[in-house]
């Protein structure tokens, strides 16, 4: 399979859900107009994600809803649930754990890993949060693929190198910092004054 | 100004929070490569983002730390503090308000919004949260400049109307949902699930 770019996967994704949506509301085809409208992009670049993947659509028809939404499911690998783990039981961590739509996406924590004893022991709607010793011996005996980083900045890095050495390959990690990880795996960083400051660019340069 | 793409942008931001944690370790000069690595891009990409803006730094002698973190913070707009509002007191909204980053880089959330009565009145450290329907003579009262969303999925695009009736020109969207805004108004959606679909896609295309 050719190189993805990160801005492909995330146009697949955006084009996922809008085939949902047109799926319940019992739309059959669709076309790569419409695709490139709610993915913010153009026809041509709808057409060009898809064609990396195999052929799909058929020309002046548009897509098979159902098909299509099938297909990118699967080319996405979200058609399957992923075991999680949430690594800070803070504001942030607990905001994550109680988000539905990971659930609902297949995205399962099965463990919450925590330093402050506090915290330690209680149970979050089925789980209980672990304490920070136990990660490493939890991480595999749970079979955890993913890990989501939500401790503060100075803390990261540690969690990280033992997260990989534990065999984790997947890594979203929303501490304010950059994060090392080998080329084996994939790390993804959600920076949310990143965001803040791509607004405050915006409304500067206007 | 040329248009600058949203990827540039984020990459300055990059650049700048390297130019500060050298500045804070006493580095007075730095070379395009080092930049590179810290923004995820290559030297001849350091220097095409920052040839966008004006001429820095000599060639051979690398970029003055001090000036640049001074223009870039201008180019960006974070040499200012921003006047925020959050709309819902959930909790993706109270991780939020808690979120020391925003603070520190001069974002500063002044009010906070929510429709359930058990939670207008309550105190987020100096901020009471108010009554949805406070929302749009507030935004006006208090000249709030960036507004945060963090309302549920179905509330959001009514959310986002009301918001830009009242002139705010920049929207921060957390609800898992693609927002209609005007041309004028500069839209970012954080979308943490199409976070965890990058990594699915990354853990099953190995």
């Amino acid at each position: 399979m050719k190189k993805i770019s990160e801005s492909a996967v995330r146009r697949l994704a955006l084009y996922q859900r809008f085939l949902q949506e047109a799926a319940s509301s019992g739309v059959d085809t669709i076309s790569s107009g419409e695709l490139a409208e709610r993915g913010g992009t153009t026809s041509a670049q709808v057409r060009k994600d898809l064609s990396l993947f195999g052929s799909f659509g058929k020309r002046g028809l548009g897509y098979d809803v159902p098909e299509l939404t099938r297909q990118i499911r699967e080319i996405l690998g979200i058609d399957r649930t992923w075991r999680v783990a949430l690594v800070g039981a803070g504001k942030i961590g607990s905001a994550l754990f109680s988000y539905r739509d990971f659930q609902q996406r297949g995205f399962r924590i099965r463990a919450v890993f925590d330093s402050d004893p506090a915290k330690v022991g209680q149970d979050w709607g089925g789980v209980a949060v672990s304490a920070d010793a136990e990660m490493d011996a939890m991480l595999r005996a749970e079979g955890i693929e993913i890990v989501i980083v939500a401790v503060p900045a100075e803390a990261a890095q540690a969690v990280v190198d033992r997260v990989v050495k534990a065999g984790v390959q997947a890594v979203l990690n929303f501490a304010p910092v950059r994060l090392r990880v080998p080329r084996t795996v994939t790390l993804r960083n959600v920076d949310l004054t990143l965001e803040l400051e791509g607004l405050s660019f915006a409304l500067t340069s206007r």
